[in-house]
């Protein structure tokens, strides 16, 4: 197959690499360039590393810009600074500020004559896709989404932050009873408090007060207060054999009824052995299709909402018709 | 809200009746008559009956009919016969004539400039939007679909035909250890007919020799030879009691791998009281998208790979984004 789509990345944190690992798995795309802040001599796959300053000399060259900056805040800036020049493709994940984003990089992407997808991954992304399509096939009915097995990396932080503690992370358990219950066809009225656990795994200084650290957490507001919370206190040899990776996933029910009695559960599950991995991947998917919406007279921002998914992939309609229909 | 979306629905089978209750959930959609070649006194909710004779003269005054011919024979017929003068929807699910179907829809829909979305349901239908999105996402992986529990009317048939069977109905049923493995992340090699097993329930007539007729079930070339097949004779009162339903379901199970070592396992399930009430519901999400599809323009045959969920949907793109993505 020919490289036909090039894409360039924008930030070399977690999800930019591994935007660079899901590229060397498509054959229709070249990634040409990796654009960063900081000063880099080189790249895992040897494409070229180019200061952001430089982003503007690749018009023509790339035809997406991954964007990969590692929170809301790069985004909010990078964001309309890319979408000037290029097709973009971005991760954006603060729920309240969309809208406004949206707006910001629909009224640049138009400008420019480009097209933005926002808001890609897994959530929102994926799972916004099953809500939105569960919610249309049974309006009459109730969504549950869950989350984890999964590593908050906010929450670790929050734990690291702890005097005595010397590393930590935090893994998010949707509770098993209450999810089975769902996906037998209950519909259960639940708050998010009360039907995840947080299960803290914790290497404490030699000298550290171990019921102190406990407490602290235990007590910490927003993050753990109101919640099941788990302390383990173990090793720093255990901690790097058992704890360095970032899986994820989660659930996402809708139960809903078509007439009085005739129940129907619709489950979209994600596990996921490497968070940033994954969706790294997606947002290589979503690419394609941006590309694809530019070729069909698109500009503007638009959200997964608004791509069919014969966008996402490599084959023709046809062949997707006969292989996957 | 209006109802801005006028249907009708052609045959009035177990297909045709869910698109009647349905339609009754969406505030959107008003349904304007039943078609049917048979004499119809009378419809569950009082529109009118009419014969499929007088189809064309409901010109203008329907959006978008809904086929809900009880076989591809009706299908093949009636698709390019409805096309001609409407928008439509079909569930047309003989997977090997999909291409022929596919063309013969696109050409009558393109001369009378009308919109067809055919082969809508769950499988095909969310099944295969579930085998697209998830090798798209994860191109290095392997896919899975199982069946069931669920009621097969075809060997539900199969098995009423054998002498000394009163009735019968036959659940397809995917092997659990199977189904945990591949959720658990393993991939291993499997046929179809290896991880279904097919639960039986006869009702036999009084003097019947259980033992033949239990013979002649597991003995059926093509239906039963091959698989494992449970066989349970079991009384007329207890038959009504609890075989009557038509429950369906299944799984899509995509596993891939990013790197190596570095598993995900993306999952579909369904779990459905009513398989025809389910895929009516899903019908009528996509008739909402064929009349979107129509006011942008669109005309010819397309399938659900081609429409953007935001479609599905009575609610604004705005509204979307700020309430599921």
């Amino acid at each position: 197959m020919k490289k036909t789509i090039k894409i360039g990345i924008v930030g070399y944190g977690n999800l930019g690499k591994g935007v660079e690992l899901a590229a060397t798995q498509c054959d229709d795309i070249e990634l040409v360039a990796v654009f960063s802040r900081r000063e880099l001599t080189e790249t895992q796959s040897g494409v070229p590393a180019v200061s952001l300053d430089k982003i503007a000399e690749y018009q023509g060259k790339i035809d997406v810009m991954l964007l990969c900056g590692g929170s809301a805040t790069d985004l909010e800036v990078q964001g309309p600074l890319v979408a000037q020049y290029f097709n973009t493709i971005d991760s954006f994940d603060t729920h309240a500020k969309i809208p406004t984003y949206f707006a910001c990089m629909d009224e640049t992407a138009k400008k420019a004559n480009t097209v933005s997808i926002i808001s890609v991954g897994w959530d929102p992304g994926l799972f916004s896709l099953n809500r939105l399509l569960a919610t249309s096939v049974l309006p009459n009915g109730q969504d549950y989404t869950f989350w984890g097995k999964g590593v908050s990396q906010g929450h670790s932080d929050a734990i690291r932050r702890i005097a005595g503690v010397k590393n930590a992370k935090q893994y998010t358990i949707p509770k098993e009873e209450v999810v089975n219950a769902i996906r037998s066809g209950e519909c259960p009225a639940i708050k998010g408090n009360e039907v995840h656990l947080r299960d803290c795994y914790v290497v404490a200084e030699d000298d550290a007060d171990l019921t102190a650290i406990e407490a602290a957490i235990k007590t910490m507001p927003n993050y753990f207060v109101g919640y099941e919370t788990i302390v383990h206190f173990i090793s720093e040899t255990e901690f790097n054999e058992k704890h360095t990776g970032i899986p994820h996933g989660g659930f996402v029910f809708r139960n809903g009824q078509t007439s009085p009695g005739t129940n129907h559960v619709i489950e979209f599950a994600l596990k996921l052995d490497s968070n940033p991995e994954f969706t790294s991947s997606v947002l290589v998917a979503y690419a394609r299709a941006a590309y694809r919406l530019k070729q069909h007279g698109g500009s503007g921002a638009s959200t997964v909402f608004d791509i069919p998914f014969a966008w996402l992939s490599p084959k023709s309609g046809e062949e997707l018709r006969k292989e996957l229909l």
